[in-house]
């Protein structure tokens, strides 16, 4: 199972075309990623953003995934979407607007797809394990919590890294626990710090975004990792893993890459 | 328009029977209320938690609309309820935890009766904002604002009312800003002194909990107004509210109450 | 005792000039101020930030307090200087930063003044009140809390006023509880609204920054208040303190005024 | 330099007894850490608190120091006491409610030995480099910074740890960067995993709160950490610094140990 262990899970932020998305996905499988998240559809604050290319989105990334045999994760922000993004992806992700999205939850819990669950930008840990009780109540147990921050009074990162509540959710939940520094921290350079902390703490994985071109990415551009960054980020789950008693998993076979 | 002034807007919590309902109904007409809130769709923490009647409930308070005259509004928290709800409400409320759903709020936004938004409970105001954008996107522009309490560290107070928000968000807006000072303070004894705040500082209307019978209510209870209290608060309204420059709406008229 | 009612207690934020300092007090008299705040000893975060004038503030005060009868009131921010201090001032204020500067409020409760307790910008209510009882102990009970704000994630304001602290803080301690809507808010726009809130609220005082100039201000001046907004205030606090069971105190008697 | 490294810095929280302070840095000496930290002026939220035995308490440090080779790092809350302090400590301790008491922050740059500062339990960054600029001011560069938690409205730990301020700090500063994950987390269990999380975002070193018998502690029992968590935590020290580049400082030779 993926999330047993720290891997490293690239993501590219937002699926803007199929050549950057194959080009992410090709840095991630260099890197040794087990899954590869795309957004086709991008929960927005203002109406006006980039709201992803949708099934178009799901589309590039089901190729993606044929090209380099990396399965893959997307998010879902509709209920009435499941049952099509459930026909393209490996794992159904529920962002941090929708952590208390009932009807939603409910729905991805019978979707029959593992689920990765992010955390409510100001929910307590108590309230996270809740939502992934919306889920689990449909008969899906096969849920992954996903820490991404949390909002504090402090304005030097996007959000506050709450990198205790790995331990504490896992002690509550027997849940796997995974993190996102990038979006947490907002900013490229604290990528890598974070996410060796997250590995020692003990995380079951860590999804980061990458791009291949940052300075021209539709969204998340400055918080993403370039090729020289992933390279040393995969070194370095590699050694910090097994300090923690993880192996790393390998990344699935497949038939092109 | 029912918000252009501190009306006071009285709301049973829940729908839990036809008596009950009808008993906080009469309660909050004779106090002079324009609305009745109640909830039959129960967004809750726990999904073992009383989650409301559903369309039972919507029966039971257009019932209690014919008896009282008074107009409802209910919260619609899945999409597929939206055209259920608008059959039975006068106006629809987003929760908090769904102020960022936006395929929710376009779905309000679509369904041609006025709107409710609260805050999300670590919303700014900037991002409030926005998710009304979503709702007027789609051409409706009946749009009114309820401050509800943000998280903080304080526990004194279930939430920490941002009495700030009001004047800062009736400048950016021009959309009228109401208080809830029941789920704000989470206490009974806070009730009367944060709605005097809220008038005073501007507010164009309260929604406050009621209950005949608060010690036996299925939520909510411990915030519940009783009779007594409900009339000293519309007492405190109408002598606040000429001081800044408003004049109490007085309830619509009614056949039976 | 003058914060036994919402008396509007006005402040010059710093001491910079006699002639400023002097016209500070004369708008504040004319508007009905029981007190005059001005700061000799500034905290500033940034050590190159302009810090006050020292003992030569305290001689501003005090002859501006000869002149327009005027009580006043000043921080004191090292215990080295609460002798000094004490001789000049007829209230010491103990700031938000020094909250729980133990030996500081020990010294003051033991200086026989009364003293004005900020809440510290993260403090609970709780250790607001314990903090109080720091001075307590030392035998002085005359003692005034003073909410100034919470930090939160919220921006839009400098800090966000936690309004409900007043009938929490008011129902735990009965010591009198006022409110300071120009640092909480920031924002000279927001100072009138939010007073009005504090008075409606049950507050006992409230005290807000006025500059004659505030454009050439050496701090604090986007929030202070002119003359006109200050003669609206007065009569704002008029009509609403009647309303909350209050009288306004009448300024002390002075000789020059 | 002590702070070059991941350095365990373990630390008795209060000097209750010679006895329990010997057992304790006896602990402290055998895992290998590099000072001795022990509250002989303890802070506490409440008057009526044990507030330590101080100069009885600093005598009991400096016997121990004699005892077990190890320097000893002190909190000094009164601007009167830092030469008493400065005259039994290797360093002294600016605590988290003082970060902003700007007298104690020049007395003790002035004092003429190196500097520990706890960032204030809400205070920005920003701030808390503005607050070491005021140690420094007065010719005092010896200064390590010691994050310690922020609050935050999550309440299963007691303070949120800012695991993300380690590397921005040091960006902003090239001050070294210490973690409290004791008082950060409130909680025994987490101390391990909080640990290792900080030697591997980078910080400087760790400080960590023991006792020989957490069950009869005058405070902070339950986050203390005994023996066998105490060598573990050596042990992982050991094995995880050189993956960040940093050897472990090993502990200054003694007479007695």
């Amino acid at each position: 199972m993926w999330v047993a262990a720290p891997t490293a899970n690239w993501s590219a932020c937002a699926v803007e075309t199929p050549e950057q998305t194959l080009a992410a996905a090709r840095m991630a499988r260099a890197a040794g990623a087990s899954l590869l998240r795309g957004g086709a559809f991008k929960p927005r604050t203002s109406p006006y953003a980039f709201q992803g290319l949708g099934e178009v989105g799901l589309k590039i990334l089901a190729d993606v995934r044929e090209e380099t045999g990396l399965p893959i994760v997307t998010e879902v922000i509709d209920q009435r979407d499941v049952e099509l993004v459930t026909t393209y992806a490996d794992m159904l992700q529920v962002g941090t607007r929708n952590m208390q999205n009932f009807p939603l939850l409910q729905a991805v819990g019978a979707a029959g797809k593992p689920v990765m669950l992010k955390r409510g930008m100001s929910a307590t840990i108590e309230e996270w394990l809740m939502a992934a009780e919306y889920i689990a109540q449909r008969g899906n147990l096969d849920i992954v919590l996903c820490e991404r921050g949390i909002r504090t009074f402090e304005n030097a990162t996007r959000n506050t890294l709450d990198i205790s509540a790995v331990p504490v959710a896992q002690r509550l939940s027997h849940l796997p626990v995974i993190v996102d520094p990038s979006h947490s921290g907002g900013r490229r350079d604290l990528v890598l710090p974070l996410s060796r902390a997250a590995i020692a703490v003990g995380a079951d994985g860590i999804i980061v975004d990458v791009h291949p071109h940052p300075e021209s990415a539709l969204c998340e551009g400055p918080q993403a990792l370039i090729d020289a960054d992933l390279r040393e980020l995969a070194s370095v789950a590699q050694h910090l893993s097994p300090l923690v008693g993880r192996t790393l998993t390998p990344a699935p076979a497949t038939a092109h890459a």
